[in-house]
């Protein structure tokens, strides 16, 4: 089946390549409609590695992914041939102890698409199980299916936040992340959310949705501006989503006392984390790996309007042009949030 | 000073009366400007009592107020002479156990504005400490101010229901503080928020908030309208707001296994409580006695305009008039939800 | 296989029945060695249902069970041939919207031993899933890991509680799951946990343990006892484990403001539910329906000496003598807590 | 009045000095019986400072203090003359935001004893509010009183860590605060607690405790033993209790997925904070800064016998002799774990 191949570091094909497609019985076929290009898989072809994860052997790429379903397994009662899908790219061991506690997320045998040595989606087909394919309502376009697997990150933070109603959210970093964490904080319940980064262009797209007020760290430090907007309070829910580790400098100064600090950024550098400034506010640090019994929640916010993603998605490319979207990816132009790739003709 | 006094049952009187204003060292003087027209008013006004409470003394009617601090007490330090604020009706010791661990609402010895024997503010000024007023926003009105009161109830409820982002929420009862629920509960991080009602005018007022579906009892039941809205899965968390005993036949169908259900409304009668439906899905059941350390969050979402309460007004009187406002608001219309009183000329 | 069969209400034979023993790749067989007598068995047995639950068709009994694993499945990794187990009665579909969110024990499809149409354990072997069986330490017996279920309920019961550490705990009703729940309240943070019954012997037997103060009903209100006991602020968590219809009247005295109740018991008479004095404290009021991800915690508090279960056997029989330990446990007497069968020589 | 008076660093002496004694109407006065030296009274006698808080002028020592009610308040209804109570000795602001919310731990506005500029109450007598004063039961000592503070600190960090009922707590460092906080998750719910240390005298006062597992850390990793005792899935929840920036080096390790970091120890040093570490299991971190709402829970643990603080007050002195136990206490040894000063004669 023709996909997208990373071969190695910096090499990318459009090229056949076998996967398996063979449908169980609890198992989803799906034809792939819509793919979006993600930080991770930037990465993969910018260093051929994340972390410990390290590209050794030719993998697909993509793991935002909406489309049709076109075959169901024997067993399978919640999808039909036909339905409209969008996926949860990681899959847990159902039966392992971490799963069985409702945090699949954390299973350490958990295999994910486009994370060496697994595959991704970026190619016509794809096999999966019903029980992480969820059916879009109609009023969802696969564009904004795709996009629920980043905004499911950002509603993870929300949820792991424990947001109460009118909390005032900040969040550090405006990019990709960083504004689907605004969306989610926002739409789970604060009255606003500041937003921060040193780029006017991400800024201006984050500051157009209401609700959220962006601060521009060339002009003034976030913890002034949320000083000024909380009444020297602090923010109820700071999150940290720029993955810098300069970031945690002073980081404490922006949480109210009994606040909560959530991270979702992976910072590459040791950070200067203030213990005692954590205990004299004592604050609630809660982190964010990937996303757990998000997915609906995250439709259903779409699908009702709350959320609109639609702004969000600044490029579509044909998949026989998937190479050139990487490469407009791996520049991180401050205009750009989201690109996506195109599967149907 | 002037007041408008209930003298007995039925009986309402604009006169003077004596009231205590002298200002303690953590107390603000407020000349008031705006005074809701609550259900509980007008119940002591029709019925002379509400349960153990029962006016046996001329009243001063009216808690849901709005005003200018137009003097303050020689410690306090977060108000100022001139600032417009609103008010928590309750006065709590506090350094009760109750106060002490942040649930001042279920002290004991809490003194609620218009509760017998403790005077409301349907008169010019009052003293209330610092403690519990709340300055407003700019972009807050003292018709809104005055509204923060019955809308800290739905934020209460929602605050209780501990709302995950994307819930789907169900009220049952579209009057007043059904209504103040719903919004709550949709500011506080539902996806979207059913609400059933027999009522066609009360539903077209719910409904005409984004997000809000209106469920009209006459044409279908709530279950069913639930099933269809949740997939067959039930609603993440519903609200009691009809204070209907029979509210409670089949209440635990509308539930999802693992649901909540938040108990708002007083039932006169007594309820048919089923245990064991209660059971078998694990449902989780809170209740609201007013409200605590909601009124700043309450104000800042009314103050970044996710929650807009204007168009709940459906009357306002001067103060000279507030009689009438009385009058009309016993009559229980069906197309009114709040009437208000201009204290100002 | 011989079992213990109910062929109908009243009527039990120890007879040859075919029973399915096939091992699947995630499975584990096991060869019975004790298992306990509970109170739904012996009710099937008088009664021949439990509301809808109906004994239409022979049932084997039995599902509070200990054995060894004697064959495992192609792909268990978390046990071998040889283990002392303890096992969870039921299963449910793992990849349901409630098992992924880890409350599996409200997934509407779980099936349980023991519960019509499902047979139990009362025969020598068993094919269970891996995930839900569950390795017993060195120190804890076959005896005790049969009462790994019962426990587990009344573990269910304080992990729902949320107790905060020194609460002080209060249980209505002294039979076998009030014990329980006891326990696992003191074991699991209440500083002391008072618990009320009619009945001496079971009052007596509950009161042997250090932490626990019984309350003779006969001579003083439950009430009385613990506005005693809390200086008059009312119990932290209540828990209701009678049953009884009858605890409910007056039983938002017992907690305090803004404290929990526990709802264990199953009622089958309509109960007077008090929503005004719920409210009026602001309880929060929590169901338990069996149990999810307990397991390994109540067989962690056994084996660390925390919680000593042996005290609670009150009878032995041998595998043959199945029907006498039914028609004993018929007689609930008030001096047994629980009877246990040995399925081995 | 005489009082022990920390003059400057490292000088320290008993004589008279002026001290405020008015009762005001919600106060009690107190005369003291016990007071405990604590590590931080020692810090300001041998280092002069705690962070920015800096002994400029004389001030009294002493702050873990129980005693007798001599004289009450004329508001004052919760204690009477004669009572033995201990004393929480932060004083809040009640009305500000933090205290409103139940955290009044962290009201910045909070004065605290012995930390400067404040006196302690290593002297006769003391007058306090009523609010935070609490009676101890009849079988409660002075010298465990006088225990509570410290205790304190231990279960608001296992209140903190919202313990369920049968965790595996593991706690880094064996000094008095890591046997406090081992103690506090044990009656608070864990079932069992490893604590580790590098010395075997510390471990060895520990390892009295049923249920505290010490681990040496000359002779094993904190992390090889908690998974031999965790069956390599990690402690629940782990309490960093040590102070020492060495001990966050692989502290993520340590944690189940999923699971809690504590942080109790004040790290003079910068810490190795493993971001990614916490991520990849998403750790909830929580901090603990003194505790609020927890003597009453503390005290009741105490008087329920479920906590044993009496083996840890390794020595007494009479006030005359109170500089010889501040040089005993400033020697740190590592079979000390608690002095305590006797007021009276």
């Amino acid at each position: 089946m023709r996909a997208l191949v990373l071969e190695r570091q910096h090499e990318l094909s459009l090229r056949e390549i076998d996967l398996p497609l063979e449908v169980g019985p609890t198992d989803v076929k799906i034809a792939l409609h819509t793919v979006g290009v993600c930080g991770s898989d930037v990465h993969y072809y910018t260093h051929g590695r994340i972390g410990n994860f390290i590209v050794n052997a030719p993998m697909v790429l993509g793991h935002e992914a909406a489309g049709t379903v076109v075959e169901v397994g024997s067993k399978v009662t919640n999808l039909k041939v036909g339905d409209r899908v969008c996926m949860e790219p990681g899959i847990p061991d159902l039966s392992s102890r971490a799963s069985k506690l409702g945090i699949y997320n954390v299973d350490p045998s958990v295999t994910f698409w486009a994370t060496p040595p697994v595959h991704g989606v970026l190619t016509p087909f794809t096999v999966h199980p019903a029980a992480f394919t969820y059916k879009l309502p109609d009023n969802v376009s696969f564009a904004e299916g795709a996009m629920v697997e980043p905004f499911a990150v950002g509603m993870q933070a929300a949820a792991r936040a424990r947001i109460a109603p009118g909390d005032v959210g900040a969040v550090i970093g405006a990019g990709p992340i960083g504004i689907m964490v605004a969306l989610a904080a926002l739409a789970g319940g604060c009255s606003k959310v500041l937003i921060s980064d040193f780029s006017k262009e991400k800024l201006e797209i984050a500051g157009r949705y209401d609700g959220i007020i962006p601060v521009d760290l060339t002009k003034e430090s976030f913890a002034a501006a949320i000083e000024r907007e909380t009444d020297k309070w602090g923010a109820d829910v700071v999150f940290e989503a720029s993955g810098s580790a300069k970031a945690y400098t002073g980081i404490f100064d922006l949480v109210r006392p009994g606040g909560a600090l959530v991270l979702v950024g992976l910072p590459v550098d040791p950070v200067n984390f203030d213990v005692p400034g954590a205990i004299a506010k004592e604050v609630r640090i809660e982190t964010v790996f990937r996303y757990a019994n998000i997915y609906d929640r995250a439709i259903a916010l779409i699908g009702s309007g709350k959320v609109d993603l639609k702004p969000l998605i600044t490029g579509t490319y044909a998949f026989k042009d998937s190479i050139a979207a990487f490469e407009r990816a791996a520049k991180a132009l401050p205009t750009d949030v989201k690109l996506q790739i195109l599967m149907e003709d």
